[in-house]
């Protein structure tokens, strides 16, 4: 049985790192929600925006592994960029859908946890007055709607950069979205708050970059397997961007990596095949 | 109100045409349904597996906006790749996905057409045998529990390339499934066949290229526009892949072309910067 995780929020939990600038994962215990169906993990795992990259899902889902051998866990993307609090109303179709989408995966899963990350947008106008109110209820109409009354949800705070990047003047109050997502997680059951202290963002301003999204996805591993919040930076976070390396791959993603090179249209037939009778000698 | 059409069936529905080989196309007034809620659609359309590319549906969504001015129209991806019809049966997950995301398109749209291609998973072993049967479930379960009982469903051949690929002994039988599936079409009300002559495949014999696909997007818009079988190539097919070149792009568009861009890692911030002063001025 799988061990699914809903993935909810804005832009920094869809991913906006570049792919680019961190190791490839590919592990054949996690599996994202397609169609319905459970398929072998590629990043992006979002796909909210043609620009989506690296989230913090992907480390998140390797510690996971690493912490839980021979099981498998599977990825539910539903976070979309730029939306705000409001965006996420019980009402609206965010929260429909990712509420959809998360009753489907539990018929082959079981849904052991929700990562939420949001705030960006709500760093302005001093919208933090009614973030623990609006949020609250957000949290409680997921419990209930997914029949899951208990289930761990952790909340990624704002990245400290935020003010100072040349939109910097609409994320003013991020500092106080951090403490409404901390006094959050401290009032409620279950609730945990994960750091960004010290993670850095891509050249926007906005965006946490590959490396730090691969780090704060471990924070939200640590904060989810050890229930408790994570205020300051785990140990051996550093290398982050290497928790997957090491391991050979197994057959089965040495075969999903080449098929995406070659169905999308970045390596030839013949070359292909040469690949394909390596991996299957 | 936004006119929706939602599209389903395997890989040459979601797409494979390599992005590169055709022109970007990017209009305001086509839009897909993401987390539901409708975004501006760039290419891929669909996401069901990380190499998805080029499918008939951008140039039918041009075709459908040159004849329908001011309007627009809304992309449902639902698609997904090497699935049999069997995958697709009404207790299964695709089908189940799929009417979760039209019933949820058709809370802010009017729900206009159903896109279909598939077969390629069943032109081997003799299954054509059972596919009328098979799919008659399926689209009088879509109409049912869509609620739209009279909905024209525009369902595409087999390309006449399938038996020559390198993996073309899976494909045999995809005359007699063409043959099933025209035969479906011409004994059912408002479904309409489409022709996949003369369409030409990638290097691997199997998905259609993505000059094609622009090609079979307009047969499909001829189809459901004129609401009849298209069993030859239409008039002025051959320009498909300059469909939507020659048009002026819009601020909107300009603006998401390059939002793209900078946000997918592959511009400075100075020159975003720039550009978008550019835009603006």
């Amino acid at each position: 049985m799988i061990h699914s995780f809903l993935l909810v929020g804005q832009s920094n939990m869809a991913g906006r790192g570049f792919i680019k600038e961190v190791p490839i994962t590919c592990n054949e215990r996690i599996r994202v929600l397609r169609n319905g169906r459970w398929q072998i993990m590629m990043e992006p795992i979002h796909y909210d925006r043609p620009y989506a990259g690296v989230g913090p899902a992907a480390s998140f889902a390797v510690a996971w592994c690493n912490k839980n051998e021979n099981k498998e866990i599977g990825l539910i993307p539903c976070a979309d960029g730029g939306t705000s609090l409001d965006d996420w109303s019980v009402e609206g179709p965010l929260f429909k859908h990712a509420v959809l989408q998360a009753r489907l995966a539990k018929q082959s899963s079981k849904l052991d946890g929700i990562l939420w990350h949001q705030g960006e947008s709500d760093s302005v106008s001093k919208k933090y007055k009614d973030y623990n109110q609006k949020f609250s209820k957000i949290v409680n109409a997921f419990r209930k709607e997914l029949d899951e009354p208990d289930i761990p949800i952790i909340i990624g705070g704002m990245g400290d950069y935020l003010a100072n990047g040349f939109l910097g003047e609409y994320f003013q109050q991020y500092i106080e979205i951090n403490g409404e997502l901390l006094r959050f997680s401290e009032n409620n059951n279950n609730c945990y708050f994960v750091t960004a202290l010290g993670l850095t963002p891509n050249p926007d301003g906005i965006h946490i970059n590959a490396v730090s999204q691969r780090i704060f996805g471990l924070r939200y591993f640590e904060a989810y397997d050890k229930h408790q919040h994570i205020l300051e930076p785990v140990e051996g976070e550093e290398d982050a961007i290497n928790i997957d390396i090491e391991r050979t791959p197994t057959k089965t993603e040495r075969m999903a990596i080449l098929e995406n090179k070659f169905a999308g249209g970045n390596m030839s037939l013949e070359e292909y095949q040469f690949q394909l009778s390596e991996i299957n000698s």
